[in-house]
């Protein structure tokens, strides 16, 4: 632990002016709310294993070309949260420490702790413009909807609550980030299919001594996998068949044994003018390889328990938290697509076709929907068994159910918009080069010059068309799972018993 | 009261043959919200020109078999906001009289008042379960919403603000009903077509003299005309090209001249088991013909004014009153479309189907959707410049949009859901025939006996295919005009500079 | 018709006599086609059990004002197969009595057969402009395409290719006219229900004696059920769980035991100008009940034999010529759809709107779509091992899947185009009334008279809106079945593997 | 001239083997169909001004790493109308030399000549699987057509239809590759907009000499723009507001004062593997800028004549070959999207689901739909007033209607069917990397090793999300224009009176 006491020390000018106060938990670590600077030397001092391009990365990862955007990105964050003027939204003093630590943090007891979640939450979505998937709060959310539920655990077979307990507030207090993964190998998707690999592919228990478990296996598609301090790793009933996959744990990226395997970049170039979003929000995706990786106990929340692992996902607080925070950012992200696609119709002045007209309409409708379900769900939030509130989680359900069609659709009307435009995209290299006079010339907009034309169509495109772009578009998509499961879900748990009675009162059918 | 009789009187004759009852009602008060009776009464009293099927209605209205069962369930929700349990959410002390009137009449100045307007609303939907368009509630809160912006006639040429107001206060101390007609014969609607027939067919003032101005020509389809005290003529403004079809007023459906013209009827047949729906709620629309008829000055709000025509509608809060009353109702009939959409489904047990499970997901969302945006609609109200309280327009103007397309997709569910067993629809008397143990034995359901399941599926029908149901979704389809134009106006009134405004931001656009 | 009468009497005799005897009709011809005349009085005689409304109908079929239209529209098809202009295209030399008999029983051996079997078709869907679903020819196909499989059925347990070749000659010679009935009761449509009533719901053999099989229980929606000569009742596999449920035969309608109940009736009423479609092709649908009818061995296909009903009707040519016929007449209805939908953009003058145009190419590409499909199938067909032409069935199945999707799109075109106006409908009477100036001056269409722009509203409605044009929809939509099921269906059996082929060699993969 | 002789004098060696017969034609030059490596010398020769990324391309343009891949690839083309065994179906003799030359260049007089022209186009489709948007088949196609209507410039001011007919010559002869342009900047796409610039944007004819016209302004996106042996540039009457815009020419890729700038590449990368598409087939678009281009007379085929600008192209049989070619290479295309849908269900097991299925078949309902409209065209195909066959404009009309709406959903469907797995892309480096064992444990296929799951996986990205497939979905989307124009110009130009006839005689309307 000293090595890390070393590691996160904050810059003392900063934190001076920040404000923070300092004292000892029970990790025995000084802490709160971290700045840009502190992420970037935590992370760049971590050195967790991975493998990039069939290589592994050596040296800092904060200087490696595929992942320099994304951690500034990061960093930019935490400064955000240290910022003077919105300081009061973005952070608030521990009730164990008294410390300052970051809002997404804060176990909610009234609406009023929801409305400032979600200012937090807000804040941080744009600074990104709602692009960057994995905000720090998505995670941090998650870990705290896990805790506050953590009374479920109690009592349960080779469940561990107080360890979840401690684990959040150690967390909390060093303000760790995190990436999760949930989601098995996509080798065979039939409803029937159990796995008999030899060696395991599902990342699986396969031992345990005193000192904890030892898991081997994979996991998939964990965003920014390598680039958090740890790994939130924890099961979803339905995907299970085996006892040995179902377990819910978070380790060190670093932790010996465990490896980030990733995608290929989508990362276009590191001009924020061609790639105005690849160049900073590239996330990257990975494969996570357990092999035989030790989990101490002290970090071991449940394990060989697949009930538990059904259970705890849908009677937890996950999904309100989960969505609360979800949603808040893709209605930023929205409000974002709506000024590129305004944008355009104003540089090449089409507003005045009916069928442009619908289109922008269409926009508009999805993001009122969204923000009307979003304050619906925090206006009926209740008070859960634990003393926790909870936003309504069917105002969320639907929202859950209406983005990732919605989404792919308004990409689909900014192409749709553009036309040619979003295609014939010079580089700014071409704006400073001999034929600048050509490009300023016959590039130029109704209302723009052609350099600001090319860069609201290259913001159009990066957004939609660009590997980064539908990329993002996937994971919009299947960012709660399966479309059609999602659908299912909604169905099964709607209560739907008082609109049957009306209808049979209606008719007076006996069989009400 | 006498100092309003007179200004509205339009000549003591005809209030005498009204025959206005100042009596004691069952709640011991006299005057105001009136009761089913009162209201049968009072229109089998006005007698007005009705024509149906080629014949001019003699006899007492409520007795015609085409509008029995319309005027019953018209009566049912007078009889209702007089029950005594509902007393309280039904009616409020005129702040004129302390007399006790419909709640549709408030004038809202607090959120709270919007809530309690809802409430009144949602009570007297529920009673047809959202199935009646024009509960008394609408046009209500049409000339309520017209009588609270009198003041923007203030001062402008042929504008009688005062007429309004006091119009309004002698139709809420009268618990009077109204219909309501603005649109022009569909003769051609081509965007450059100007009318030149040499006798009107829109509906203009042909002359003025001491009395009143002078009304020739027709207005298309008001819903229940000739059914109630009062038909309200308005005008709007994008259909108008000359200043004599501008004007706004207020007549008795039996004035002299006024005609109304039936379209041919819905209506399936008495029996509420083969015809659930349009037994009941067969409202017709008619034709409004004016042979030359006298609008007397004193109910004529403003006449000859194309520039208040078509701002009066937009300024004022028309659409804000009228899409909550629209919208309180759509939900409540969402709501009845849910319940018998998932008894069809249990029914014949069909509930295990992905694609089930998904098209019922699709009315969840479409229910859930318009429940949020009414609530938010009410929780962004603000003060207008004359004191009363206006539900956010955006969210309003949002579910108008998004009703015309769930609408007639929750209905194509249905039928989708039922297949065949939407056609296969013996009669009630089948069910008391020699062959009713075939009945029994052939049409049962999973879980219903063949005569409840055959008293669902007709409920589904009469909803979906039949006349009365197909008009219906016609009717809600262009409730706030064509569905093309009503996204158009969506995306001309919406903000969007903050959401541009943002990008430019992003992109360092200097145009911003 | 003495002749007739004898001709059609159910007796042992009968069989013998199927080279038929020999009147003279008309047209100067013995035997084989009949003319409507004929087709009206053979179906008055036979006097089958149907039950409407709760009573068993009595007196002449053909004068029942619930019955009159269909049959008279029925009769003019006949009628017109015995046009001296048409006959060429209508009837042929049998190749066993060299009697005239329908082009639907013509059994095609090369292209050229397959397009005057379509020639035929188009003729009697134009009649009806496709409105009339079961024309004969429909069944008379589905007959011919079992009889030219009756080898499938040689060799077989409880089958009987020569009955079924037998009774298909008759039938050709005799042009009967047939309804059939393969649907199970719609009870529970659970994948895993199997029927458990202790009295059969579906229909079952319960017993067979010397002279035939026992059969008891009931069968859904027999369009025209009692209007027709025979029934023809065959199974479908993937509805059958018991052996018992599992045969084919047929039957004369007025066979004891036999019993029509049919739905309520979706007859507008007798006027032409006001149900223009109702009143002249409400074609009924009934469900069949067999109360132990004994259905004769020489009528028996094959019984208690749930392998052959699973592959029968699969690898016969049933689905080739029966979708062969339903294309033709689909095509007919569209173009009829076309025009009204053009004559309505007409009527009120709104072709100049973009998405006035969209809306009427949709209907275009739709019309096209299946004009190509059909030709192709033609095209393409092939004998199979029997010797006879089928069409190809792929494109056959694409436009099974395409038709169900775009026809109720396109009634929802119509509406969309009418707006008003498809509401706004005065009766025939009214026009005819004293306020007839009033209609003819407020209702005129932008370049009709009142009265045509109405005759074309009413025709919309009826095709789209009234509960007969709604059940059309519904028709068209389970044509084939279960829309999610024929997609499977095409999905299954369609021919993948040169698409897979060309990738794997693209990606040179090992796997091909 | 001479410098030409030299530039396509292609390899003695090759020829042999082809067996090209030499002789002079009018120009002076020996030629005929010209294989892949007289078609590369042929391109390096040439050296047009192109600019990419801000610089002047230097150097032999085959050996560029943005167009090498392409250039190979079209070479490929050049080498199969040579290969032995495809010779019949790739080249004929000329009428005018008897030289073998290219199918596309045949002026097809016989439904046969149809066929053979398909059957080209489809062998030159399948050598990359219909993703080369533009191969030579596409512009020889148009500039054939124009040719076939030379007739049509006869005695119009202005026009000369003997060059046009001498170069089509020409250029079939020496078999000449083309690109075209005829999009004018997207400066502002409003309708009433007209270009008031001092400088010309879109390209005009600014003088004109003896020598010929001169040339200055630029035009919108030609593809493969420097990659041809010519610019074939036109224009399109609706865009034209001046006749100085109002011309068509073709000009060599390197005239003096042609410039070609690129827009950013969309190649991925070089290994076939990680861009199995973009490394082969990234065709790059181009704005053609004219900086006083001299276009000399014999290249004129008219010039400053709005009227026939907006003629020729509408009448002229551009359309019939242009869509006939167009549809030919939609088809293989989607024979290939259908491909990779199905080894994707394949690979992940997921044939089993319902929505799979009908995702499925809803490509393949996409595929037979235009197989069977391009038959038909093809069976319908009438000879014009010139004598050529032209394909029937109608169902080629109907399939640029569909076609822009079902790529864009099959694109989406192949996401929506590969969840994560079109995410989690290694590249081929990591298989052959210290890693190779994760990743052929994890990710393996149902039924495939990793590598070969990885590779089908990374083909549908690169078809679908890669910035090289996302140009492929908005290339196919616009391909003849905006989707809105399109629907219009079918509407439009559809004979709709039969229909409407019909509809008419069915009503006895007199106003037929």
């Amino acid at each position: 632990m000293k090595i890390f006491l070393k590691i996160i020390e904050p810059n003392p000018i900063r934190l001076n002016k920040i404000g923070y106060s300092f004292s000892l938990n029970i990790w025995g670590v000084s802490m709160g709310a971290i700045n840009g600077n502190e992420f970037v030397n935590r992370i760049n001092k971590l050195n967790p294993e991975i493998w990039f391009d069939g290589e592994k990365i050596e040296g800092l990862i904060s200087e490696h070309h595929a992942f320099k955007g994304i951690i500034q990105s990061k960093a930019a964050l935490y400064d955000l949260q240290c910022d003077e003027k919105l300081k009061k939204e973005m952070i608030f003093p521990s009730p164990k420490t008294g410390d300052l630590i970051g809002l997404s943090y804060l176990q909610p007891k009234t609406k009023k702790d929801l409305k400032r979640r979600r200012k937090m939450m807000e804040n941080w979505a744009k600074l990104s413009c709602g692009i960057m998937g994995r905000t720090p709060d998505y995670l941090n959310s998650v870990l705290m909807s896990f805790a506050s539920c953590a009374g479920f655990l109690e009592g349960k077979e080779k469940c561990f609550p107080q360890n979840l307990q401690a684990f959040f507030e150690y967390a909390r207090e060093k303000d760790l980030s995190f990436t999760h993964t949930f989601i098995t190998p996509q080798v065979n998707r039939s409803q029937i299919y159990i796995e008999h690999s030899k060696e395991p592919i599902a990342a699986k228990v396969i031992d345990e001594n005193e000192d904890g478990i030892i898991v081997k296996g994979a996991r998939l598609l964990a965003t920014q996998g390598g680039l958090t301090d740890e790994v939130l790793v924890f099961s979803v009933g339905r995907f299970l068949f085996n006892e040995d996959e179902a377990f819910a744990f978070s380790i060190p990226s670093n932790t010996k044994g465990l490896r980030f395997i990733c995608r290929d970049t989508f990362l276009g170039g590191e001009s924020t003018f061609d790639h105005p979003l690849s160049s900073r929000y590239e996330e990257m995706d990975s494969i996570v390889v357990f092999d035989n990786v030790l989990v101490p106990w002290d970090r071991v929340f449940y394990y060989n328990n697949a009930e538990v692992a059904e259970e705890f996902v849908s009677k937890s607080s996950f999904h309100h938290y989960a969505k609360h925070q979800v949603l808040t950012r893709q209605i930023v992200k929205t409000e974002f697509l709506l000024g590129i696609a305004e944008l355009i119709v104003d540089t090449i002045n089409i507003s005045e076709y009916q069928h442009v007209q619908e289109k922008l309409s269409e926009i508009i409708v999805g993001l009122e929907t969204m923000k009307a379900l979003l304050e619906k769900a925090e206006n009926d939030a209740s008070l859960d068994e634990w003393g926790f509130m909870r936003p309504n989680i069917i105002p969320l359900k639907v929202a859950s159910n209406v983005f990732p069609k919605i989404y792919p659709r308004f990409t689909e009307i900014i192409e749709l918009l553009s036309a040619s435009g979003i295609i014939t995209l010079p580089t700014e290299k071409a704006f400073y080069s001999e034929i600048q006079e050509d490009l300023n010339q016959y590039l130029q907009g109704a209302n723009k010059p052609a350099m600001e034309r090319v860069k609201i169509f290259r913001l159009a495109w990066d957004l939609t068309m660009s590997s980064f772009g539908t990329r993002q578009t996937q994971y919009e998509r299947y960012f709660f799972g399966d479309p059609v499961r999602v659908a299912s879900d909604l169905y099964k748990s709607y209560p739907k018993d008082s609109c049957i009675n009306t209808v049979c009162r209606f008719l007076n059918l006996t069989s009400e």
